[in-house]
């Protein structure tokens, strides 16, 4: 790795990931690299693990965002972790967090390196360790394949450890664009117009004497294999993909669209495929993460350019993106998430906001975290920064989970991320409401008229009239002793019929 | 009037408020001015309102927030209204709106103008209505005591009313700064970075051939009282002002603290008035309404500059400030709410925002608007807008309501308007919940600890273990079949004990 570290002086300071963490002591702070299963740390927090199955003890583990196995999967499985901000997808750690022995504080992503500056999440960092393509010549930090909090937190923290993960393309370099605002009351505007605004730096200013240890590593980023693209995603994108040709028919939006913001996962994958085969063309795209619909959309040459804080393709989407680097690059940055997240900035330009719920209630709530209101799915992420301030907010969800058992659609959500203020349109594979310009009374009529599955529309239907009666027809009808009884029919029965 | 309509050719458009308002047409999207009883219109609806009554139609509303008696409350009283959006405090509309007799739109109001433009909210201004100081040479605006959505749906609008009110002082012209972003993909950011930044006209630009009418008018704002500062806002005032004292004492703030956001009310009032004996000086003030406090806190030397877009003073403190605008205008200016209300200026300049909830859970999430979930109350007005992007979030209740027989701190809120994600602190007269880098399980041990009344203490703590044991801790404990049960109980028996 000697070539990777340009700084001469630096080389002394190469260990072994035993050694560096051995650094690490019970209760730190320690605030990693990684948003999504990119970038993430994989050599010192294999080996704190291991250290730890001998000798127990917790930290408390700050990152961009959910990151690989060998970090969040491998520190769970030891029981490492007392605390976890401010996002999680593996399922060894969810287990965790949903048995009382991971005290996780569910974050809008926008607001977690901010709160970490502020000193809210109890002390400050106590150690970085950060993932990176190279360390120049003034010791400044070149990034991998996200960017997430990593340069929010190396210039926080006292200490820092770099991992240089000799299986990152040096090709990376100059994708990045790091920029940490001020904290208030010195902040200023972030100057960013258009998607591919530039405002920072290439690198991740380090003062070479805070780095203690440098790591080698030849781990590749263990990105998610994608799923089939199924009917009822393609359902889903259709729908989308009329609403928002009729956007432009109507003036509402501009021939190219605005910046398209998609959440992670299959459905909005699938979405962000489906431009591929419209008339679409000069799109552009302001979101957290890069995935493999985005690259299709590069090749078929309709988009222009794309900003996120982590490439998150599938396997298949990274080597592919490796092997075609240098062209992808032209169309792509990642930024810091306070900046890819940034409220300021979303509303600014105007986002087009497309993420994934688990239920959403007839009223147009949502809920984007919590199985049956109580067990931790994965957690808010970026939904509430882009839903929030969009130019057009979309959820979508299947009408059904489980195999038809659960209603998607229910009359009071059992958790609330996103309240009726902050949903303009559900979509499910039945079909679209649009929910503008309706007070909830109406909005319950579109919701269970276009987005329920027909096994049970006849029950929404009917709690909502029963509702309506009883309140004389009040802002909000409901029955408060049925409102969560469907939920509570699927816990002692399975399911919601 | 004359001498207030500057341009001489405007002067032939003075008409009666019968002969504007015979202009308006059932179904129409009429906006008007105001922001809380404070420069809305009065003449003109008046006159609607009579016409209304013997000759039944409705009209859609739009303003800045609530009005007045003479405008929601005369429209409401004939049904007049078919839309509303997108706040209001009145009592006949609220009936109105909690019979079905009125659709409304309960809005973050930083979005109700965008929305507007966007042809989210059914067509367009078919017709303005604005109260005015004076109109110029040019035919522009001196606005009075509101900025609210006025230059927005002016500059929407094809046709325009002005009432130009005489018993407003012609001394209000300067003491606004008035800013229309421009719509995606052409917004730029706004360039403030401190409360007393000027970043527009200090008038509304307006063509003077849109000007149809001129109507005479001389009714006051008809603004609301205050009440006693009572033992709890009290309790609840000292609470926050030793937060802010150690906020400042651990360097989490600076001497001055950040700029101050108040909502509406009494215990909003108290807190503000608090500061007048506190050590505290060269207080900033960002926020949408100035009410008594802050002209308190003036003439006690210690607000240098209060940013709003309404002054909403008691009958009293309305009085105060005609009598010593000179001064109080050097320490204040009104924005329009979209920058008043911005996310982008909120995060930015780190706002502190106090608001007063309804209710609140033991996971921290909070309902501002709807009693028992269903009957809507005011609206989340900009609560919202503010708690979301705020330095610091905190929410205020009294621990109980109706006499004790309502535990304000609830197992599940009955409608949630401020997420999990978006709350830092609670407060009540019984103490205070500091909720930051908290779990959810975390949090509800503070909230039931230091927040609930001693009535309730016993109930909640039961219902927390039970649902933590029965869920074996997961994320958010809850036991669904009891989580509404509270309500449901005083919706049956008028008490939830
Ligand atoms: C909501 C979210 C969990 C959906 O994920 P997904 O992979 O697209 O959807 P799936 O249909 O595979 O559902 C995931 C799981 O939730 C379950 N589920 C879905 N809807 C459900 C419902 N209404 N009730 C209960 N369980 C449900 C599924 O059965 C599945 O469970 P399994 O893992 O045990 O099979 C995911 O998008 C998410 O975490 N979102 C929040 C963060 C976010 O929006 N990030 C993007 C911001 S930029
Ligand atoms: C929440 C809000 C209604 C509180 O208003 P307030 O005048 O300070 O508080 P009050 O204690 O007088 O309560 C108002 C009413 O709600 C009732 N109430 C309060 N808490 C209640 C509860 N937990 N359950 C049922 N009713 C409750 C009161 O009894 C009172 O009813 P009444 O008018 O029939 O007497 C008000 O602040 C509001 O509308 N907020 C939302 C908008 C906002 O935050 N704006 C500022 C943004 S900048």
């Amino acid at each position: 790795i000697l070539d990777r570290v340009r700084n001469k002086e630096l080389r002394s300071k190469i260990v072994s990931a035993e050694e560096a963490a051995a650094y690490i002591k019970p209760g730190m702070n320690v605030a990693t690299s990684g948003f999504t299963p990119s970038g993430y740390v994989k050599a010192v927090p294999t080996a704190l693990a291991k250290r730890m199955e001998k000798e127990p003890f917790k930290i408390n583990l700050w990152t961009g965002a959910s990151t690989g196995a060998e970090e969040d999967g491998a520190l769970a499985k030891v029981n490492g972790i007392a605390k976890r901000m401010p996002y999680q997808t593996n399922k060894e750690l969810r287990n965790r967090v949903n048995s009382g022995d991971v005290d996780y504080i569910d974050m809008h992503l926008s607001e977690s390196a901010q709160f970490a500056r502020y000193g809210y999440m109890g002390g400050s960092v106590d150690v970085a360790i950060v993932e990176a393509c190279a360390i120049t010549e003034e010791g400044n930090i070149i990034p991998t394949t996200s960017m997430g909090n990593t340069a929010s937190f190396v210039q926080q923290a006292d200490v820092v450890i770099v991992e240089v993960n000799v299986t990152q393309p040096l090709e990376l370099e100059g994708m990045h664009d790091v920029y940490v605002p001020l904290d208030p009351p010195h902040r200023l505007p972030i100057p960013i117009v258009k998607p591919n605004d530039r405002i920072g730096t290439p690198y991740i200013p380090c003062n070479p004497e805070k780095i203690k240890f440098i790591v080698p590593c030849d781990i590749k980023d263990h990105t998610r294999p994608l799923g089939e693209i199924d009917d009822n995603s393609k359902h889903m994108s259709h729908f989308i993909t009329d609403l928002l040709n009729n956007e432009i028919k109507e003036g509402r939006m501009p021939a190219n669209l605005l910046p398209l913001q998609s959440g992670v996962g299959n459905v909005a994958n699938a979405v962000i495929h489906g431009f591929v085969e419209s008339d679409l063309k000069d799109l552009s795209v302001y979101t957290e993460v890069i995935q493999d619909g985005m690259l299709d959309l590069i090749d078929a040459g309709k988009l222009s350019f794309a900003s996120g804080t982590a490439l998150s393709p599938s396997p298949e989407g990274l080597d592919r993106f490796y092997r075609n680097i240098k062209e992808y690059r032209k169309h792509l940055v990642l930024r810091p998430e306070e900046i890819s997240n940034s409220p300021e900035v979303a509303r600014r330009i105007g986002v087009i906001a497309m993420n994934t719920a688990i239920e959403c209630d007839i009223y147009g709530n949502v809920n984007s975290t919590h199985i049956m209101g109580t067990k931790m799915m994965n957690g808010i992420g970026g939904s509430g920064d882009f839903a929030r301030n969009a130019y057009l907010t979309i959820f979508c969800t299947g009408s059904t989970a489980k195999d038809g058992k659960i209603s998607s659609i229910v009359p009071f959500c059992s958790h609330i991320d996103h309240t009726e203020h902050d949903v303009d349109v559900i979509v499910t594979e039945q079909g679209l409401a649009d929910l503008r310009g309706l007070s909830p009374r109406k909005r319950a009529k579109q919701i269970i008229e276009h987005c329920a599955h027909p096994d049970f529309k006849p029950m929404l239907l009917d709690y909502f009239e029963r509702a309506d009666s009883a309140t004389k027809h009040a802002q909000t009808p409901h029955l408060l002793n049925e409102a969560l009884s469907w939920h509570q029919k699927f816990v002692e029965t399975g399911s919601m019929k």
